[in-house]
């Protein structure tokens, strides 16, 4: 059927179609349409809304993210069809009946994900179905090269290219803010990209925005890591894996975080930036992604396996992760932090002994250590001011600036402390609460808002000593924060229970 | 944060926002949100779409099915904030992990379906999950329950109500339009919801509908079936277990037909008609949804005794599923050949037969017939004319022109031949390829388009004999069909495979 083009500024994959119209293609809400130019023979996808006014019968309504592909003008004369089935789910109906994915298999389902093919209702049908049968290694490969095809690609002409990924799960693991500028003033390259918080309270590239931007494409990428040695940038401006996101999107309402797909997704991104060296951080314990140590080595042990597949070489570390690193969550705070440290603080320890033991690894590998020696030599690199100095060049190329000072950042003007209802030690300090409560202070979006924890587990406390702060920029949230807190319960004072009396446990 | 009602006609579960308001509420494209009328106090959850241009800061679009619910005037005043994230998700999550679904739980997801609050990707991880684990007859029976809860329900005084359905997986099924006049006409009640073609050539409520009008509120089916004895309406229109629908709609792009999905729906839909005696007619066979006796005997079993925790006598029909019932496949040609029957025609055979002893199964069961005497009697009514008379009165009743014949229903005006290239037997008449053949020919949707079947397998054929023709209404479908017809090749006969070439195979 040959219909007029208007476009229509609305930011989702859709057209719109006058139900009469829809009625004779036979199409209903929801369902898919290829439209194809005329003129220039170009096509998209796009699926059906309908109307029975705003757009009169013989046009299409084009929303936006169709016609960034259509690339037709008002009025243009597209013919509109019911699509064909895309062959991908056959494929994904295979997994769901427990099949493998073959090579090709996987390409077809990725490349139908990256162009909006499948639906939303059919990408979570195919995630699922993966959660639930898993991917072994082969499938795990297959995707992770699948996911670098359908991206761009680094090309650096100087290696060894260095690269480090924490997978998640503790709160406070701002250490990428310290690794690449030791790596970066080692005289290695390290071209870091990273996510924003999807359940955190603040990924690195939330952190990272505090001091510059850093939305960039994959050229500016490149050219400013062969410029300055690193950068700390977002991953998402740059059509690195962009499968990835799409995905992700869709195992988040379910809080799954499929194991094949993460190492998938993380070494896609690692072989695109051009990687030779990979350092990831795997923090273990109770309430991370990871539970126990076996749990953690066998994931290792993935995670090198597909390195040797993709030509990477793979180190990894198990990390301490029932407790946030450093004492601060939320962007300001975590931020103040890392450049008290890269300005000369010997504290927190966590933060460093942590920062300093995976720049070492990587420091190792590239030779730039000796084998035993390169948490030390990392050591040097940050105590010398090197690092600081890194950090300021890599501030100001990504366009912040260079002269920014801890003490430049501050947390939001609401607080609130919670207290020890009595004497005794901090045995429970719960990470997922923690970042559940800077999450309604309104982190990561508001930089300001975020925790101060002053007693870490483990810590003897008396009656009445402060165990964190609440920081907020807006008053709303910080009482919202302190309600939510009152029902979570992020800290177990030993004795407490006793005297359980849930509306006084927090004086 | 507070916006002004615009209302716009779109039919889609949605709002559209500014994307200035959509950053200041932290919400994304295809994010949940929630509308609370300051006024009424009335609410609507929708899914986020956002604009420059189209609407301004400070309103939102609010699109019809969302206004459905929440009744809100132009430029009225809503609250709107990102939703919560719907606790059945957390009962997926639990399924997608192995677990097992409870009453409660089952309850809550199946609400949620209903009422929009699960976005497409969270209902078809509900729908792969259950396909995968599968559910055990608990959570069928707590399915079952949990949909007929969920939607409106008839309640006769007069019993016993009977019922009928098959599973589907045979083309040209149209026994429904007999066995339900035989039962009425034998003075039972028989409140027939039957669904339209979602897969196939021609639902049952497809066929009706070229007699009478099929869309009926639940509480017109059971006064016309009060009055009537019978009626063949379309199951969607009377929103009775309506989260079929939504569950369905999410299970046919994949392809999948999940078991306990299935039996809950069909059992859900008894429940609601409240019926008593209910007769499940399963088609076995290649190429349909159940491939041999044993598997149907075990499905047999659950219907059984899901019906019983139900409070309701079940008893399956294994039947031939190989072949089409009768020889038409569409709309038009299907009624045609029912209404020929009805008005004393002793032939198809395989139409009449298993009509009759579907028919006589739930004569015997209501006590109208003696065992084993069921299917007699039910031939006794059609051949007596009764069964005609009771059809007229049931399309009389349902808006139809009871004065209808066999004769008036003609197919479409343009035909072509398909003819056996050489002399043998009809080895092969592939279910599925003549389905999919009807419906490029423009079925059900064109009523005229259809196939008529002249020899069915086994048949001995001369070359150049027809072995079935194919009707359109308009030529482009025709040619469409022919062209599909020799791709698929749903037509063996016997010696034919030793001289393969492709595209001599049609002459």
């Amino acid at each position: 059927m040959k219909l007029n083009v208007k476009l229509l500024d609305i930011a989702s994959r859709g057209v719109l179609l006058n139900s009469t119209d829809a009625r004779t293609l036979r199409v209903r809400d929801g369902d898919r349409v290829l439209l194809i130019d005329e003129v220039t023979g170009r096509t998209a996808q796009a699926y059906v809304d309908t109307t029975d006014s705003i757009i009169e019968p013989g046009v299409v309504g084009v929303y936006k993210p169709v016609n960034a592909t259509l690339a037709a003008g008002d009025g243009a004369t597209v013919e509109v069809r019911s699509a064909d089935r895309p062959r991908s789910l056959v494929h994904i109906k295979k997994k769901m009946d427990g099949g493998r994915f073959t090579k090709d298999e996987t390409v077809e389902v990725i490349k139908d994900v990256v162009d909006d093919t499948l639906s939303a209702g059919e990408i979570s049908a195919y995630v699922t179905a993966s959660y639930i049968h898993g991917l072994d290694l082969d499938e795990i490969e297959y995707l992770t090269r699948a996911m670098v095809d359908t991206g761009e690609r680094l090309r650096f002409t100087r290696h060894p290219i260095v690269d480090k990924h924490s997978i998640g799960g503790v709160p406070g693991n701002k250490i990428s803010l310290l690794i690449v500028p030791i790596i970066a003033a080692s005289g290695l390259l390290i071209p870091k990209t990273s996510s924003r918080a999807i359940t955190g309270a603040g990924g690195t590239a939330d952190l990272m925005e505090v001091l510059a931007p850093v939305d960039f494409p994959a050229s500016e990428v490149q050219r400013m890591t062969e410029k300055a040695g690193g950068v700390i940038v977002w991953g998402g401006a740059t059509n690195i894996a962009p499968a990835d996101d799409k995905i992700i999107a869709h195992e988040y309402p379910l809080r799954i975080d499929a194991r094949g797909q993460m190492i998938a997704s993380v070494m896609a991104k690692k072989t695109a930036v051009d990687a030779d060296l990979v350092i990831i951080d795997i923090p273990v314990g109770r309430n991370t992604k990871v539970e126990d140590v076996q749990d953690g080595r066998k994931l290792a042990r993935e995670f090198i396996d597909i390195g040797e597949r993709l030509g990477m070489r793979v180190e990894c570390a198990l990390s301490y992760g029932e407790s946030p690193v450093g004492h601060t969550i939320g962007p300001n705070l975590e931020v103040r932090e890392a450049l008290t440290v890269l300005e000369g603080a010997t504290e927190p320890n966590s933060l460093i002994q942590k920062s300093i033991s995976l720049a070492g690894m990587a420091l190792e590998m590239a030779g730039k250590a000796a084998p035993g020696q390169g948490a030390e030599v990392a050591a040097d690199v940050l105590r010398s001011g090197k690092a600081l100095d890194k950090m300021r060049q890599i501030i100001e190329i990504q366009g912040g600036d260079p002269n920014v000072k801890a003490e430049d950042l501050q947390p939001g003007e609401y607080k609130f402390d919670v207290r020890a209802p009595q004497d005794g030690y901090v045995i429970e300090l719960n990470n997922r609460s923690l970042v559940t409560l800077a999450r309604f202070a309104g982190s990561p979006y508001d930089h300001g808002a975020g925790l101060y924890i002053h007693a870490k587990k483990g810590k003897r406390v008396k009656k009445g000593d402060p165990i964190f702060t609440i920081y907020a920029e807006r008053e709303w949230r910080l009482s919202r924060a302190i309600e939510v807190g009152r029902a979570l319960m992020p800290v177990v004072v030993e004795g407490m229970v006793i005297e359980r009396i849930p509306q006084d446990r927090w004086v």
